[in-house]
């Protein structure tokens, strides 16, 4: 996976473990695609500082993961689900248009949740 | 939700956050049914010692959930495809046999990682 797009499911699923401190700063480098310089800047620490601070919430974040597999475990529950969907929008032979409607909305609920 | 079954679900999601200690005594005790004095004797210390830790424990493994919310999310997938798999058993008029087969099939892998 790219690390940027990784990034962002670990600190999506796991942020709420971080400090206050450490969900701001690494939030502002993976959601809010600033740069170290800028992140610096505004929190008035060094670049330095802030790069050993996101590598450090990297490994925190990873820790997490590799104990709990829990973004593989919903990054396999989003494929499946958008497989169905693929699969649905093809039935055109479906003499049950209010029950596959009832169906894609279900999956749709579901990929809004993931 | 009926206290055993959340706290199955919490080992099941977080208890690799246990330390083997806890994993080994609350496992014992929600998963393998074991009673507080079994595994006071299974691990030679007191019953009360055995209640103070599955209390903590209890207490570690909501904390996680009350800041990740991920045994809420699941649960609240699980019943979505349930409804699904209901909703595709219904669906007799539906000329995509083959179709519909492969769609019971994916949600039946998604429970299965539920």
């Amino acid at each position: 996976m790219e690390k940027f797009l990784e990034q962002a499911y670990l600190y999506d699923f796991y942020g709420e473990l971080l400090t206050e401190h450490q969900k701001q700063i690494y939030g502002d480098f993976v959601l809010n695609d600033l740069s170290l310089s800028e992140i610096a800047e505004e929190q008035g620490i060094s670049r330095q500082g802030v790069h050993d601070l996101v590598r450090r919430c990297d490994k925190i974040l990873k820790d997490y993961e590799d104990k709990l597999h829990l973004v593989e475990k919903f990054l396999f529950i989003k494929k499946q689900i958008q497989e169905m969907q693929h699969i649905m929008e093809s039935m055109e032979a479906c003499e049950e248009p209010e029950k596959l409607g009832r169906l894609r909305q279900i999956s749709g609920e579901i990929l809004e949740e993931l």
